[in-house]
């Protein structure tokens, strides 16, 4: 499977002694770096083994490296408190240490910003397959993004504040292993998953790429945070597609059933559509058995559709942009919108347009982890909350997009194409999504982000649109078993 | 992972022209073979290709291999129809055919010869993966059992009855590709798991091969299916240990739940308590939504525990008989309790022995996996059957083992010892099972199997019991992320 790495990589890059430790609004786009191989380490022994054993080994297999802009000379000295946890600030005046897996990804990239500037220690996890996907369908951000590099730099130069960096893959165990050693999480922030429904659809060895590394991977974390660091409070993102359309209200991870005069609370029934939104469902009944066998502590942010570019942190440098995905792969229905507004395209509604889900602003995800991290789920407990803050049909976030459009001059028509998924286009939709807000969240709403963070920016960056990439390209129904090629 | 075949192997294998066409009580354990590889299969280019570039590449890897005790000349004659399914005896008067995945390993072995025996057309798809893990544990069965090959053989010369072998992976689509486009199925009868829930906690690595094997094995039973024979019927087989142990009745696979003032019918909630049981949970959720996107016809067949050894086919020689597992890992209580009775071993009942669960003589298996096939789900039918015919407590297993053993002149005493698992000791548990019985399932009574089909069964092989098997060896809290060997 071509598309599925296994290596894990493991980098050590410095910026040389150069120091940004004063917070400015400019970053030079020169970061001077040096790059060292510990030599001693077993891992890269084995790099070694693989690299002249065959050519058809992927040279990289194996070899372990970590970043941070952190001198060498001071790295060696920077000392982790070798044991305790400070989950609660009442126990240690110590910050709180975060591991956020996928830290590179969309949401993952402004949670791990978002943190770092609260104070946490932050440490990114992350296997960089998301940027790879792209590659190999030949998509790309319509936001121009830098390296995870460079963007790690960018950041200590703004605000002198480190981020750790692990580049690996977690369904490597050694390698998540030795993040766990070397970076002692008080909590992990889990987005490193493989999170497009249609990608999931493409063919057979997608399908399963996406179970195996979705599931696999959690599993690891699981197995990681029993072993090393039996408090660590995993905050996992599952999706409300995991419920998907029932026809009565959506309670958050559990019902109550009276049944022929017996009650019990029992996990809520899971109707998923897609093998991405199934491999959540599995990942979600696996961590609930960990969390009763083995006392994990964990928080489900079963979260709905994210829309918006720009938070507080990534808008500090065009070096710290935030990915804007509108293809018919990695985007969703509303930032398609905006793009179709953008450059003129009628805005494509799948099939009827009753399709009814839950939104959040991208400024209300990272406050949603941030809550859910300060205050943690108890040892044992599986605690469910249901992330998103609004309710719109397809067709509502049409007319929402066409009126904004106006406001700025656009001509926005809308046409209805033929629904490329299996689904209900018109269904009962009901969700309950109180705990976070109780737990504090300020949501923002849809209709005051839409120009600001959505049409703005779509008509900011419309040269860079590909018209190829608007239309619905994979077929719920006609996914194949054989591996599918994308024409240049 | 040392215990994760990869390996595909397709062999063709002959009894050289030599027939046991006359049923009888006797059969050769000597059975003339000739072996043939075909050359001209891509397969073995890619073999010999492997077996050059790398002397570290598996050399079966990719081999691609059939048995059948047909000779070659007849092989070669042999015609499958080209098109069309059987599925209904009145659409067609060709036998049906069935493939039995997993059709070497306890149940399957049992469905396999029974459905022989009632006329399908069978073949056995199995990696024997189930004899590795023996070797593997140090565990061997309590019966003596033949290799595959001399149990075909040994059928077809008490029969005249073909059963065709396909070893390999279905983990490994091209091969399972293959099985399809050779065998041209009506039905699949689906065993092919990693089935023990010990084993899925011994350490990480099995917890992960467990998940990976029967979830990615099942999506591509799938795929085959929708890709090669799409009105082809599954049925799959789950197990009752997916509902857990809820306060509420178990209803046969969705309960309707009225909630708010509305009602809907959704999927039963689970509460799988291993990562082995976890793994049907996804399979049961990968499979419904596949039903409802393409409009695949499964039946998932949500089985007690079984037991017995002894079926109307395995009786006619002992190369036939089935497997009977008492050990920590593979063994059920029941069949521990009875090894246990016969050599003076006290009972071991775990924690307080009130744990219940649904149980089936392995008779009742057969016949329920016959009545499936021959009243087969409609397309896009998701159709839920919990498979046993009583339930029981530990303690009430074990007071009935005592009392049949002393019927034997046994001495039996029972012990609590440390419960290895996490679960309820003391519950409710009503689980519905009335939709097999519609179908015309005459069960058998422990009762009445008791003495007969286990207990002497135990006693006969009394010399063969390993007593190191006997207590349980795995820790549902202890299982740790290092990979665990067993000592000699």
């Amino acid at each position: 499977m071509a598309h599925l790495l296994s290596t894990g990589c493991y980098l050590k890059l410095s910026n040389g002694g150069v120091s940004y430790s004063t917070p400015s609004t400019q970053c030079s786009k020169v970061y001077p770096t040096s790059l060292t191989l510990r030599t001693s380490r077993s891992p890269l022994k084995k790099l070694i083994s693989h690299g002249e054993s065959s050519h058809r080994e992927r040279p990289l297999r194996r070899c372990t490296v970590t970043a941070t802009t952190l001198p060498i000379s001071q790295e060696a000295q920077k000392t982790h408190p070798s044991s305790g946890f400070h989950n609660s600030p009442k126990e240690s005046s110590k910050p709180k240490r975060v591991m956020v897996i996928g830290g590179d990804g969309y949401c993952g990239w402004a949670t791990a910003l978002h943190l770092s500037k609260q104070n946490y220690e932050v440490a990114i996890v992350d296997s960089l397959v998301r940027r790879f996907f792209d590659h190999q369908l030949g998509l790309d951000s319509l936001t121009p993004i830098s390296s995870i590099h460079d963007r790690i730099r960018c950041w200590k130069s703004l605000t002198g504040k480190t981020i750790e960096l692990y580049i690996g893959d977690i369904c490597d165990f050694e390698f998540l292993t030795e993040t766990f050693k070397s970076f002692e999480p008080d909590s992990v922030v889990h987005f490193g998953e493989q999170r497009s429904a249609p990608y999931s659809m493409i063919d057979r060895s997608r399908a399963v790429f996406t179970q195996n590394n979705n599931v696999i991977g959690t599993l690891n974390v699981l197995f990681a945070i029993k072993e090393y660091r039996e408090e660590c409070h995993l905050v996992k993102l599952g999706t409300m597609g995991e419920y998907g359309t029932p026809n009565i209200d959506i309670e958050e991870g559990y019902i109550t059933i009276t049944h022929n005069g017996r009650t019990d609370t029992l996990p809520y029934p899971k109707q998923a559509s897609s093998f991405y939104h199934l491999s959540k469902v599995h990942d979600s009944n696996n961590i609930a058995f960990t969390c009763k066998a083995w006392g994990i502590r964990a928080t489900d942010l079963n979260q709905g559709v994210v829309y918006g570019v720009r938070t507080d942190e990534t808008e500090m440098h065009e070096d710290l942009c935030n990915r804007f995905d509108y293809d018919g792969v990695f985007g969703t229905a509303l930032n398609r919108f905006c793009v179709q507004a953008a450059v003129g395209h009628p805005l494509t509604v799948y099939g009827k347009g009753g399709q009814t889900r839950g939104y959040l602003d991208i400024r209300d995800t990272v406050q949603c982890v941030e809550l859910a991290i300060a205050n943690p789920a108890q040892p044992g407990e599986f605690r469910v909350f249901n992330q998103f803050t609004e309710q719109f049909s397809v067709n509502d976030l049409a007319a929402l997009v066409t009126k904004a459009g106006e406001k700025m001059g656009l001509d926005v028509r809308t046409i209805s194409v033929p629904n490329p998924r299996v689904e209900a286009e018109e269904h009962y939709y009901n969700a309950k999504h109180t705990k976070l807000i109780e737990l504090g969240l300020k949501p923002h709403i849809l209709s005051d982000s839409l120009l600001d963070s959505l049409l703005n920016v779509a008509v900011q960056f419309k040269d860079r649109v590909d018209t190829k990439q608007i239309m619905p390209s994979v077929s719920w129904r006609k996914i194949g078993a054989k591996p599918k090629t994308v024409s240049a």
